[in-house]
């Protein structure tokens, strides 16, 4: 994943048309597109082979499984022609490790996820966000998922990971969160879905997010 | 759900055709089959239509997103015609809300995981075990899973859950887990994989584990 306009798209939409459409119009914009779940239900895993000839494909599966099953989803992700693929880290450390190893013999990555920004996510993760930031450190995982909602949490995380992994930063737009303001708080990458993929010109929006963004970096 | 033999099936396999093949010579035996993300990914949702002809499917997705991702898993899981989805319980009330407002209106079932018993589930989920079955029924989930490995924590789940919920328990034969000490312990049903699906005669072995488990109800 080549670090040129910062900007991931969150292409949460059911239809495997309307999502190779946006994919085609926004490719020139964007670094990476993440796929979730719901996406690959509908329309089976194919999609990521045909999305990724636009760019690479980030697979948000938020795998949360023991560590022969995150190995077994991983593999699978990955020989679809997927970049990256997303993880819960609340797993603990060996399902973390299991998918890392999958991705490094791969060639690929696997970001982490530490904490969540809906308000489910004070109950449980928000205590163990910084614990799992670490130990995606120590499993060496290629970067962590750190609400853009929170730059100042984002600053922090960047503090306990150190400059070897990357943050990418979801909540940017209709969530609220800024995408120079996240940039600026350590993330290397924001993720932008719903202003992007809903708008009359997604290629329009996301070109002006990408000049935000270079204005301060 | 029916409760009858108490034995569910963890189906976790990669093949369709060896997937039916099996379901077709337990559907007996079984009162339901569980299947994972790594099924799905190979051959697509419709698997679950096509077992769902052998018995009842529950879908072992460990969903662990915000509500609305939630939302649109189950929605098209519980379409595809299985029975139940279990979801994590870490990602926080409004996640396992949502999930279960979607099973309600499609009288299905959700499934929560309290704990798990690989060695990495002891870094944050074992805390959080407790709090996290209070929580599923607070929010009248169906059910929790609890592990069969550790009898004396299903037992403790049960005392908290009291008794509207179920407990169905994984674990059983090459994880180590009796079948006769789980539902002892308050287990509503216990889920047996290897031990069946690996087995040159696995209606055999679904059979004699049923018998087992008459013996002690």
């Amino acid at each position: 994943m080549e670090k040129d306009t910062r900007l991931i798209l969150a292409l949460d939409v059911l239809d495997s048309a309307e999502a190779l459409r946006i994919s085609q119009v926004v490719a020139g914009h964007v670094d990476a597109i993440k796929v979730g779940y719901p996406l690959i239900l509908a329309t089976g895993l194919g999609i990521i082979t045909e999305l990724s000839r636009y760019a690479p494909i980030i697979a948000d599966f938020k795998v949360a499984d023991i560590p022969n099953t995150n190995r077994l989803i991983c593999e699978q992700v990955f020989k679809a022609g997927a970049d990256a693929v997303i993880v819960q880290g609340f797993t603990g450390h060996d399902s973390l490790r299991t998918s890392v190893e999958v991705a490094r013999s791969n060639n690929k990555d696997i970001f982490v996820v530490t904490e969540m920004s809906h308000p489910g996510a004070l109950d449980f993760m928000q205590a163990a966000g910084e614990a799992i930031a670490k130990m995606a450190a120590d499993e060496q995982a290629s970067g962590v998922v750190a609400p853009a909602t929170r730059p100042e949490r984002v600053r922090d995380i960047r503090n306990i990971i150190g400059s070897d992994l990357t943050i990418i930063s979801p909540g940017v737009g209709t969530q609220g969160g800024s995408a120079a303001d996240a940039i600026r708080a350590g993330a290397d990458w924001v993720i932008v879905g719903r202003s992007i993929y809903q708008s009359d010109d997604p290629a329009a929006v996301a070109a002006k997010l990408v000049s935000e963004i270079k204005e301060v970096i």
